[in-house]
């Protein structure tokens, strides 16, 4: 099929909240209207939409003012795979998957689609790739807020979680060294370190703690005890949710076995101050900044980078390049073939140069 | 002892971080040193500085730049009354306390102290009470991000926490929009509920739960599935920490006991959430506002009112008018004698005009 | 006419943009359909769409999330006086008046309105009273972003351009010292300082002009000079753009006769820039904070203010106490009667507690 | 000489204030402390401070938070180039200038440095050029506002200005709405389109002026109408200080001369709106976006990128590479001989992908 019969696009989100989807769907539907004259649909909820045909119109009025707006116009969902999708549960209360890709290819084809625009993070285009086989031609575009996706320096979304984070742990500052505290901050990544490494240099945590570098609680408390000792008012610690001690979460398992209070606890960061509590003596509170980060308003650079992503997502479209992912590499804008990327996630180099200069201005990364 | 003898003031600040503190103390100092030619002195990390004789010299350059900053330059503590000081523990581990009153009016006196400004809540005021009979004479800044100290309308601090929470609120929305989920915002306030009631409104909370007002967790569901029905895309439930349910918490101990995952949860609002999500059948999910609330530089609004209340503490001292509390009436600026406040809580009335206009507008409140 | 019989409403803003318009909208029309069972009709760009009869009922939906949203969803205008409105020009090209109250009160009484719900200013108001002896029933809530309106203590929208101006004096301020310069930052307020009032306070601004107290260059500059001397890195002054010199703006006009390039020059700060940088041997910059005071999310407590200004309009029209505006005195919420603010002005008075508060922390007012 | 034999370093900033100098001392200073053992001084206002010997340690307590302040703890100066150094007037009044970078480079020796970080931008590099061949060993980190330093992507600053002049425009976006008016936003930029490019996308501008592409008044003006005609609220144009009208601005300054009140205009951006009145019969408006872009606390991002650039040049000097300037090239870290970037500017590609995508989305650049 040549790429100039183009003539009507499909646009989904799928996956967790992420600001800057609705600039990137405006920024292909504008191109699409104004620079090609194809007609615009929008998907709701992500692939369920696709299986569930829903499925309406996007004029320009749609997609005007919505730059500025975080969330996605077209809604999102998690856990809707057409390759191993829910349709009910067995008598054990179990669910039941079938695979429904004809049913969505249907419903693409029955819209008179040429192509999706599928936004989302690794798993949508996991799901993507399921329909290429079936003839459902995909561009996607990477969106997750951890930074994490393979083959991409960066996604949007991501600058503004950073700056959410900042300003968030700039404000504890100020009660920490009040108080002369320490105070642990935990941010959103399980597998991933990046969102919890730009937050943590950029707000000048004292130690940053990320999966990918495990963390020995005793050194960390030698760390905020020596801080202590220097006359240093306060110590951050900024620790991402999958952070993990070395040898294992025993240590973790105990401090919640040994609490007074274990209902209360929640996350691995009160569980990290209980401990630093107990070993150096000092006051200790964590606080943790969950779908705070993932929502609001787009920063002006995400609007831009995802303004850039949406127009080159359609210029793929339009130069017949199919099942590509927009991507940035070495500073660039180009694009990877979606099934690379598909499942796979980007973790935080032990050498990278972010570490390195961490740790030349003081940072201690619990190792 | 006449009021023109002034010519030393002690300035000390006690109990939790809050945004403005630094600001008071500016106002103070300036207005002592230019006005009056007072010499100022800090006493670091509140009582327990006048306790250990922690005091130093105040002067121009160090309460120069100081308005914006959040936190407190003197330092403050939250278990330091000298009326019943923990001096060490006995052979079982129990704090062992002392009345070191004598103590601390010596080091008030030793310094030349003709009077102390003390900023803090209710209870930095119930402790500056004990001094007055020891010839301490204190002017009182109430200080709180509860904003529940009796007598005053409002305190600094309390403006910027509720636009901070308002903040936080505007990017919860935008997640639960995309999602079509129930999204429950726990926000501080144990015992009063006016942070809650004040961010609930702003950021347009479709339910708000407050200790004043016990909710009934069956109707709150109701309401989500109402919504749900009305094809509403997402409910916002801002809840106080103190927040309770009609008869008590057994439901809430339920909940927590059947949790597959106790020691995970943490607050009032996962809690609830996961209560919610069982009864209505929608997505929900929590968000804890912890120490955010309280950190950081004040609002512009808070800042121009800690300046007012710093000026106005001088002014009292200045008159003779000493062991009274700058306080805010009828949209004023007045004071109240410090006894009259220590260990008391300003609650929400339940016919407050702010909780009429928020049924007003279709806010539950869970009743 | 019994209030009783209210089925109808009309809502109309006028005037300037201020932050926490849509918020008043929404608090009267949920008031209105939700407790009294009213309807509600938008009136389209103020007394205008009531001459031209482009009014268009409000439904539930649209005043669904707009409490976060700047601007006015009804559209406003400056110039629509129905008692003295522009129907076209002379030969002369000077325009034509006429008075058009009774077309306008036609279309309201076409569209069955029991009262109208006027947004807006003292020129608006003004238009109000002139419409009341029609027979149209009006209830007025107050919107000046110069916080100059006669009988209220605040309004809706003074708050947000208060935070916007402080931010703003805030970065300001950094420049200022790396560079060690003078910086003047112009402010809105042709007759009346309080925005420039309560933004120099916010921010420390070192100097404050204001139109009710004439400033001497003379001392504005040793004040200058003076600070430098002591070591001072910068020194911030605030302006409003109606601040005048004493005698008369003779050194002002003389100022720009001199300048090099007059053409280049544009408001009082960039004046004030130059002659203090002649008087004082320093170097001077300026900025002139215009409309980006005006726009944008009203903050969370003009938000609050905003839902209880319209909340409380829609009571006095339940309660049959028509031609009134709402206001705020001694810290509550109450009315006046229309007539009494049309076209008059709150001015900052000299012996304000803000301005001895802002004297002695040793603010210059120049004078 | 060996690059292990450095002991000592000093640190200067030249130029225009630019949010991220203080991260870059610090990370500088830091790394040299921490890492190297390096001995580091301040040296005052830029080059200036070299010329007149204001040299000062610089201790680890000096270069503690101040990650996220604005300026620079150093100060700055912009008019002290060492090679040609005003020493004073001749009797006409105009500058006399010397040769001065003997002394300067005797007081370095004076102090025992073995190497220079100067932070600053193409004219500060030049100074530093001229240094290097008396012996004074250089690495440049650059900074400027504008983002139009040669050989290098971006640089730190650029994203806080991005941000900032975002967020105004959004705020001027809703009173556009409110009004139907049309709205010149100006910003920074002589030469160089980059910030106005970046502000403009990010904030949706509707028409983006920048130096490197001429813009057509009449061409410009049709858009307007064409807007308004499609029903469209407001047009927003966000221009560069230094966007020029095809053919010179021979129309601007008729403009300028036909005006009622040419002394009250002040910068392009009120020409171009009274243009814009003219010839649209649209209402229109401007705003000027000085300094405020300039100055406050750096974004995260910008931190981060301080951070690494402080980080990277202590390295060059750790591996002896002199006379290098720091830059990000192909999305990563490296340098080029600091003589590279003397005195040249980088603008924006007429071609470039930005220019491309806001095309795409409908955006007019007037040509």
């Amino acid at each position: 099929m040549d790429a100039k019969a183009i003539r009507r696009i499909g646009i989904l989100t799928g996956g967790g909240d992420c600001p800057g989807i609705n600039a990137v769907i405006r920024a292909v539907s504008k191109t699409a209207m104004y620079d090609h004259g194809w007609e615009c649909f929008g998907i709701e909820d992500g692939f369920l939409g696709l299986i569930e045909n829903r499925i309406h119109p996007l004029h320009s009025a749609d997609v005007s003012n919505i730059l500025t707006r975080g969330g996605t116009i077209l809604g999102t969902s998690n856990k809707a795979n057409p390759a191993r999708f829910a349709v009910g549960t067995n008598k054990l209360g179990e669910p039941i998957f079938e695979d429904v890709r004809e049913k969505a290819a249907a419903h693409y084809h029955e819209h008179g689609l040429d192509a999706l625009v599928v936004i989302g993070g690794d798993g949508t285009m996991s799901c993507a790739a399921g329909m290429i086989p079936l003839g459902v031609r995909c561009v996607g575009v990477p969106k997750t807020i951890d930074n994490d996706l393979m083959h991409t320096h960066i996604t949007f979304g991501f600058t503004t979680a950073v700056e959410t984070g900042t300003e968030a742990i700039d404000r504890v500052h100020t009660t920490a060294a009040s108080h002369h505290r320490i105070m642990v901050v935990e941010l959103m990544g399980r597998n991933a370190g990046w969102l919890t490494l730009f937050v943590g240099m950029a707000s000048g945590a004292d130690a940053i703690l990320i999966p990918e570098i495990p963390y020995d609680i005793g050194r960390l408390c030698e760390f905020c005890k020596a801080r202590k000792a220097e006359g240093k008012r306060s110590t951050i610690v900024a620790v991402a949710e999958g952070a993990r001690p070395i040898g294992g979460d025993q240590f973790v398992q105990q401090t919640i076995a040994d609490s007074p209070d274990p209902v209360r606890l929640g996350g691995i960061a009160p569980v990290l101050a209980r401990q630093l509590e107990m070993c150096s003596h000092m006051e200790a509170r964590s606080v943790i900044l969950g779908h705070v980060l993932r929502g609001g308003s787009p920063s002006g650079m995400d609007r831009i980078l995802a303004t850039r992503f949406g127009h080159k997502a359609a210029d793929l479209l339009a130069a017949g390049r199919f099942n590509e992912l927009v991507v940035v590499q070495h500073g660039a804008l180009t694009s990877v073939p979606i099934t690379d990327v598909a499942e796979k996630q980007r973790l935080v180099p032990v050498e990278d140069d972010l570490v390195r200069a961490a740790r030349a201005v003081g940072t201690s990364f619990g190792d």
